[in-house]
């Protein structure tokens, strides 16, 4: 079974990681839109686009499935995605509130979403956590958090002012992490909440989606992993051959 | 005269601030290419790409001088645009070079540079100040201040937690602002330093070129201004009403 990874740059690899850990697929094609990420601070109209650009790379290779990895895409293209494809199509957003039930958690709790700035002003997670009866619900957007990450900043001074920044006198039961780069930096928003936060990982809520609504399984093997970008395919391989080392546990990359 | 300013996003706007400010154009055609800003983080290639697909749309307006306002399209494509433009193409990096030295800093002191990961990455202030006999040089790439600026901030601990992280233990003499974001942050860049380093400016640079260099004058009218933007360019009238509301003293936008 082969599945496509569709992302607007390097963040979805931390889907990619998940799915190598389950050895969900025998094979995994990823493009990151590298040469016109990021599109979180981008309009609906241009996420449409440029995800239905991307889909059509993905029809060369015959997917069976293709995963939305990025937030934003999945809150703003997921219709249009399905409605141009011959294979599903699935998101994250649906899976992240699945796993967030999946946690037992009371519908009393209090529910904080970050994300970029589609993510969250599409209102989907939102939406989606009500009509699960989650209706305490804090919705924040957290761009600052994408290049924090892409410079590798994953504890210190900058990131603590930027936690404190926007979750100053939060005090949430769970928090879905809506942005494939938010994994990277789970530790330091753990901490800042005293670990006392059900946190809610994109590539993990994926696993469970699949194994549990669509029924697919484990391979015994690793999945073969092929990265494609739009620009700069040599920095994605660099950085998969960092961020998931400890998937492959080889040099496969 | 009409001028076009090209910028990836709406940075390039404190640059027509000071086009505005000194009267130097009849008209100015501004474009921001905000469905596909960044350009700071990109390779050269897609950089020189991008430029050349947003100097055709100059093209629609016969301007007879075009202004490329963003450090990074300075520093990767300024040759690529001269040599499909029948018009002058006028970068920032050699304006600010030139502003510098007419500060008359002695060769001795020491510049820092700072700018995008491409516009630093490029080498080109590094190279044209030495040429100018500046040989202690400090370039370093802080890519975070962009997003910090895009997230309105201006001041506070996210902002002093950043300068930290980039100017720990540097003591410059002057600092060129090598993106058009930096001089919205210009005061606390300023007050980091304890007000004791000169600040070199784009916009400041680039009048300055543009009267000493090409002898443009300023005109009694204000410019009339056209702003044209890749996406949402209701988002760019909007900021553009916010940022230059001193240079217009109107309700012009």
């Amino acid at each position: 079974m082969r599945a496509g990874v569709f992302d607007s740059g390097v963040g979805g690899l931390t889907v990619v990681k998940s799915l190598l850990e389950h050895g969900l697929f025998d094979e995994i094609i990823y493009f990151g839109d590298t040469a016109r990420v990021p599109y979180g601070p981008k309009d609906k109209n241009t996420i449409i686009r440029y995800s239905l650009e991307a889909q059509e790379f993905f029809k060369n290779f015959d997917v069976d499935i293709l995963i939305t990895a990025c937030n934003s895409v999945s809150a703003h293209a997921i219709e249009e995605l399905r409605s141009n494809a011959s294979f599903p199509v699935i998101g994250v957003i649906e899976p992240g509130v699945l796993a967030l039930q999946n946690r037992g958690l009371d519908p009393k709790s209090q529910i904080l979403v970050i994300g970029t700035q589609a993510t969250i002003g599409s209102g989907k997670y939102q939406k989606l956590l009500r009509e699960h009866g989650y209706n305490n619900i804090l919705a924040k957007a957290t761009p600052l958090f994408v290049p924090i990450v892409e410079e590798e900043i994953f504890e210190g001074p900058v990131l603590e002012a930027t936690l404190q920044h926007y979750f100053d006198s939060l005090h949430p039961d769970a928090i879905i992490l809506g942005c494939t780069h938010f994994p990277l930096i789970q530790d330091a928003i753990a901490d800042y909440f005293n670990n006392e936060a059900v946190l809610i990982h994109s590539g993990e809520a994926i696993v469970e989606h699949l194994q549990k609504e669509l029924g697919i399984k484990a391979r015994k093997k690793t999945p073969s992993l092929k990265l494609f970008a739009s620009e700069n395919p040599e920095k994605l391989k660099k950085i998969a051959a960092h961020w998931l080392r400890d998937a492959f546990k080889t040099n496969e990359l």
